[in-house]
């Protein structure tokens, strides 16, 4: 009976000779426990979000190398694992050398080769070119291949035959969304299946978490193996990768889906493992019971798993937060604290005129709760001086030879504090203290660009830009109750108004402050940005007028009617904050900090977007017009 | 015999409302001077750089709205144009409807349907999905649907027949990237050919301006029209287009190549112009000859155009510039002068202790030739309030109930100036000033992050950011010798060392300034960046034991004699600035401003990159230690 080893392995992006020493420990183990069979993720040995390192052929050659090592090191079990495969006789489609992301199976030291393939591997056919995926990018399909070679994909997908003593096993190999096939000419799996009976599948992948994700995939995959009457081994890397601008944590959660599609063995989130299954005993083992837990629980464990990952990659053992007395920084500094400990924390305050008592004390209760590092560094001088010293200071025209003065507008003025506070105090002070300093903002400020660029805006992480502001209010009171077990975020912080107390029309102690309205607008720009189908203004006024807009939004009965009063009120808010959306805030974006992704559509790499400012269409212009006729 | 016109437009992205407009404009104009047929560019009614915004059904039902209006007015000509084609009953491989980048023909109000194709337009066969080009995210191609269709490319592919009183033209139409199959494994325009004899070909393309690529496509293109004996159409657009971060001119240089291979017509680069030929002249025609002008000429209109249009854009009127009696800002000055004319321009020195009278004088200087308007901001008393606050300010520890002192280091003082003069100065005075402030960086600094975040780099625009220092000193050369025909920017300004002047260290009077040796490093740079088959440490280091390194980095021989006196000295050179390039600087790159591309690889969207660290593969490792040994 065969035992198989699941290695659930943590994969560092552009470091082969990390991943292949990692793989060579797991492979020993493996032997030690008498495993016959260990697989590794896809592009276990190069990692997979690498941008445009693929173009390095001296990168290619490193891990094409280390690759050879990961063979020759299967003399006493077969080792099946993802790498970059590299013909160097081809050419891709941008005439660089020819690249496949690849399935390898080897065995005794050599690779074994699928029945109808032209190479000693699995080459990957379907190609993820949506959201943070970029595989068209770099990887030739085998599709491609197929019309290369003049013939088609259902002639190449093939198992390959693993041998123990007597015993033929067929496998099914697949690589991630060769699993994922619904919105794909063609199905792998059934292409698979239509050869001979296979034994099982493997599917190795390299999958960020998504909220939602797994239990989609337990769904889709525990039908592909009860419909194939054949158990499934789907294994995923744990670790952190990042497209530059948009970062995402990998949660493993490698699972066996038995032949009758229950979930025989699950490896536990973001945490290395080398699991062990026996093939011949899956269809005995009781189901395994995912755990059901709120969506905030995922949420922090990602969130606390990528900010401690991000910190250790870029060697930032400490970390300094603006704390404002307000939810999203308190948030922040309740989730670092944890990752970090309160000894490598430091929270700033720095108060303006406009900061009133009350954030400024709950400011201070949410240190002491946490018992790390502050200060108090107050801005008022510094941004008195800056507004003396710009509207005194002479301006020469040198064509007439005239003299002027410049004059601050309110907002210039707002927006000198949020600068003052950032890239003044906190990136001076993080310097001294041997850290970044964070950027708190939430999704929905950051769809409209709702803050200062090089001011709150300002940070060497984004870690809650992600998560709607409903979403930051949810993780405050779980970090409270769960995570901390008592109130470590004053309840005052939940409690107050969201203000940015940059000018005396946002004082927090009249219950004044943002002019977003979180239970709509929350819900608003998530139709702009994450519904699958996106909603543009033309579509939410046909739901406006349909009346379906709440329920389509998601958002709760009779917010609209609360927030407008009439069709005019509702159509100025969209036309703000669309323009700001396709306007403003894209600029914002270019230059903001790298965001930690959650959600299946997070700002960056993922939700790619050009500054060509807001656009209409006719039909929402006729509409428009109808309604304010009407 | 058919008068043709080429309807060189300029595209604006995401506004086919404003695109139509145009289209009709030109096609009036066109049917008064009795053209037969007009060509527009590929995607001119959407525009072709949208980022996601293809994902929008409401925006996707616009543009087709406006095909039809433009194939209703089709009456009396015959209108060939570029448009996105949706098929709604089908699906993309993202699982949203379907989406082709369409070539569309019509005449007499209706649609001409190409011989073998199921639908009334050409699709778009070849997709780019290299550089900036994103293809393959969101059009589907002729290859998957003569997969889903069960049959080939080669079947599909036809040209579409003209009918003109009793005569018919065969026409081969090809869009954009279909004109360039060199590494693709079908050649369009050879399965055209293969249908029916064809009477001429039509390109219409999307394609950004590139420094060489016009002479590139003169060969290409010419040779395909030679070997065809059938003249060729191509149709560029005109116009600024972006992807986020990288952003595109578009400069038009539609060409009409001869049976014979010849250039019989070209229109002027950067000008919307409708082009009028007649078919049967062409080969009568005596080719154009295309002036020879040196590169500078050619990066010079391209940021010239692009500074133009973007300002224009973003509604930015007035512009800011930092400015310090370097060569970066000066250029920037005189660019941007001469875009925007001076009174919209205001120069801000911001000395400090460590800046010397030489550069003071230089700026003043810059700013009387130039006649604009001049302010000088010392930020001594700010930036020491800064260093006065932070280090005077105590930080209290609140578990432990101590408080103690932080201290800012040599380096952490040189960045607080330098943000002190961007985040604080410039940023507030250019909202006085109702303008945004510009990044001054080079090509060389950008690589390897040589600035400040939130400090030097900021700004809504790097227009100098794809520029090697070398061709930064160029361009200086020829604003002074060409554009202005004065010595615009002081030689002064040419001649002095470059220098960051924030510490003592840095004294341009004693001759001390950039760590940068910029005769080596802006090619050892180029090498990383702008090689198709990028260089990383392993080629460079096998290039110098070689003896080659000079010759395949493009330098000057000898500049690695003169820089590195010993190999630990180059080994030392390299791994700083690969350690840089790979780690820091990506961060950087992560919160840069716009970059205007004019290289064949500028930075952001067409040069990809994850914060992943630097690497070195084993086989550095192992010459590295032999040239350490030896």
């Amino acid at each position: 009976m065969l035992k198989i080893a699941l290695a659930q392995m943590e994969v560092i992006p552009g470091h082969p000779d990390k991943n292949t020493a990692k793989m060579q420990d797991m492979i020993s183990d493996a032997v030690s426990q008498q495993a016959d069979i260990i697989i590794f993720p896809e592009m276990a040995i190069p990692g997979y979000f690498l941008g445009d390192t693929w173009e390095e052929a001296a990168f290619l050659k490193d891990c094409v190398a280390y690759g050879e090592e990961i063979i020759a090191a299967s003399k006493d079990i077969t080792v099946l694992f993802g790498n970059i495969a590299v013909d160097w006789e081809k050419k891709n489609n941008d005439g660089r050398v020819r690249k496949y992301n690849a399935f390898f199976a080897a065995q005794r030291g050599k690779l074994i080769q699928p029945d109808n393939m032209p190479y000693p591997f699995v080459i990957k056919t379907l190609m993820p070119n949506y959201r943070e995926f970029d595989d068209t990018r770099h990887f030739f399909s085998l599709q491609k291949l197929a019309r290369e070679l003049g013939t088609t994909p259902d002639r190449l997908i093939s198992p390959i035959t693993l041998k123990f003593g007597d015993r033929r096993y067929n496998v099914g190999c697949l690589l991630c969304e060769d699993g994922w096939s619904d919105d794909y000419e063609l199905t792998p799996l059934e292409l698979l299946k239509r050869h001979r009976r296979i034994d099982f599948f493997v599917n190795i992948s390299s999958s960020p978490y998504t909220l939602g994700k797994n239990d989609k995939r337990h769904r889709v995959f525990g039908k592909q193996a009860q419909e194939a009457h054949a158990p499934l081994f789907y294994v995923n890397n744990i670790g952190l990768q990042n497209n530059g601008k948009t970062i995402y944590t990998f949660d493993g959660s490698s699972t066996v889906y038995s032949a009758e599609g229950a979930i025989a063995a699950c490896c536990p989130e973001y945490q290395e493992e080398l699991s062990m299954v026996n093939l011949g005993h899956l269809s005995q083992l009781p189901p395994v019971a995912i755990p059901e837990e709120p969506e905030i629980a995922h949420i922090y464990r990602a969130l606390a798993y990528g900010v401690h990952h991000f910190l250790q990659n870029i060697n930032m053992p400490r970390v300094v937060i603006g704390i404002s007395g307000g939810i999203d920084s308190a948030v922040a500094a309740a989730l670092y604290n944890r990752v970090l400990g309160s000894k490598n924390l430091l929270l700033v305050n720095m108060p303006s005129q406009f900061n009133s008592d009350t954030t400024k004390n709950l400011s201070r209760k949410l240190a002491e709760n946490l018992g790390c590092h502050y200060m108090v560094i107050p801005i008022e001088e510094s941004v008195q001086h800056t507004i003396e010293q710009i509207e005194g200071t002479p301006m020469e025209d040198l064509r007439r030879h005239k003299t002027g003065k410049l004059t601050l507008s309110p907002l210039a003025k707002e927006n000198i504090q949020a600068r003052d506070r950032s890239a003044r105090v906190l990136a001076a002070v993080a310097s001294a203290f041997g850290a970044g300093f964070t950027c708190n903002a939430n999704k929905a400020e950051t769809t409209v660009g709702y803050s200062t660029l090089y001011g709150d805006q300002a940070g060497f992480l984004a870690a809650l830009a992600d998560l709607w502001k409903h979403q930051v209010y949810e993780l405050a009171r779980y970090l409270n109750e769960v995570i901390y077990g008592r109130e470590i975020i004053p309840q005052g912080i939940i409690d107050i108004v969201p203000s940015a107390e940059l000018s005396a029309e946002q004082n927090v102690d009249e219950g004044k402050g943002d002019p977003l309205r979180y239970p709509y607008h929350d819900y608003l720009f998530r139709a702009f940005v994450e519904h699958w189908q996106k909603a543009s203004p033309q579509d939410i006024l046909e739901w406006y007028i349909d009346g379906v807009l709440e329920e389509r939004l998601g958002c709760e009965r009779g917010t609209v009617e609360k927030y407008f009063a009439t069709p005019k009120d509702f159509i100025a808010d969209l036309e703000r904050w669309w323009n700001l959306f396709s306007g403003l805030a894209v600029a914002k974006r270019i230059q903001a900090p790298p965001i930690l992704a959650v959600s299946r559509r997070a700002y960056g790499f993922d939700h790619r977007e050009a500054q060509n400012g807001s656009y209409y269409t006719r039909k929402y212009r006729k509409l428009k017009e109808m309604l304010l006729q009407g």
